[in-house]
């Protein structure tokens, strides 16, 4: 109805511009928002709105959050010694439904692409840093698998060179459940360097 | 973030909610909007409310419009003896981009799925009804080739019958572009029955 319903266009192009959302996927979903009841859209509203204007990045982790600490860093039963570095915040979800990892974190919000003009600058490599000095013992970097992953890795992990800190890096290998038919070359010829005695 | 963000948790089940968007999708999503600016989030959150509030049905057609008639029902170029029944708005939208028609429509919101609970008092035949005494000659069944839009279509046309108007379904066949090695055997069986002489 764009042709008559200005308002719906509007709404559409809203969606369009989300990732992943195209133009027929945008419509599907403008026409679902005008058949809610006016408070469900309401809600909907109020939640964008305020998660634009309140979430911001911890002091300390540079993790999503509400106030000024985010729950892990304010947690003093964690592991202060050991962060864990990720490329977003979505990452640290992954790492804590897990249940198994008590350190810390440290979210980069991005990884380097020169490409993309992302240089060290515009990731937060420099808070890592300024957080080291404070008895961290061991970095654990878990960015992607990779190529920028890998480079970002590489790249803070010869910053960190000048620090007494363990530099780890996660396992590569075969999933869990997986099938050793689909696995890749590379994954394969990873998880065979990485053979752990049983 | 979902174990302590909360409102980062309202704004994913918001777009969870949405048909179509998974949990990962809807979180992808959620995380997208907290890094837009904050206007941007604003315009989006009005194009919701707005969107929810002032867009009402056609007094005639039952299309989407911002006012009491859709645009197409007020313009008095268009054919008003000729009606073209379709499932929902987009379909209008998609009859609208071919601009050969140049009729009426009438939108049903809805097919009869008996399943689902959706008789023919849910959709909007009764207003169809009303529309046929007023000079109409013609009404083109565009429901959905589907169980249930062909159910659909076969209703209407029994209750049609009463009228001196002439009822007509829309044509089956291969779709321009396709392939007919790939074409179903129902569509390519339909295809020969309605061929035609060239």
């Amino acid at each position: 109805m764009a042709y008559n319903v200005p308002i719906m266009a509007k709404l559409t192009d809203c969606f369009n511009k989300l990732p992943g959302i195209g133009r027929k996927t945008a419509s599907r979903l403008a026409y679902h928002i005008i058949n809610l009841k006016n408070d469900e859209a309401k809600e909907f509203a109020d939640a964008l709105i305020e998660a634009s204007k309140t979430i911001s990045s911890c002091t300390i982790c540079q993790n999503l959050t509400e106030g000024e600490k985010c729950t892990v860093c304010a947690d003093a039963g964690r592991d202060h010694a050991t962060i864990c570095v990720v490329e977003d915040a979505r990452d640290v979800l992954a790492f804590e439904r897990i249940r198994d990892y008590r350190g810390l974190y440290h979210v980069l919000h991005g990884v380097l692409s020169p490409l993309d003009g992302v240089g060290p600058e515009q990731i937060r490599i420099k808070e890592l840093m300024a957080r080291i000095p404070q008895g961290v013992t061991e970095i654990i970097l878990a960015t992607n698998p990779t190529v920028e992953g890998e480079a970002t890795a590489s790249y803070i992990s010869k910053l960190l060179s000048v620090f007494e800190v363990k530099v780890t890096r996660l396992a590569y290998g075969i999933p869990v459940g997986g099938d050793l038919e689909y696995a890749d070359e590379v994954t394969l010829a990873r998880a065979l360097e990485g053979r752990r005695e049983i």
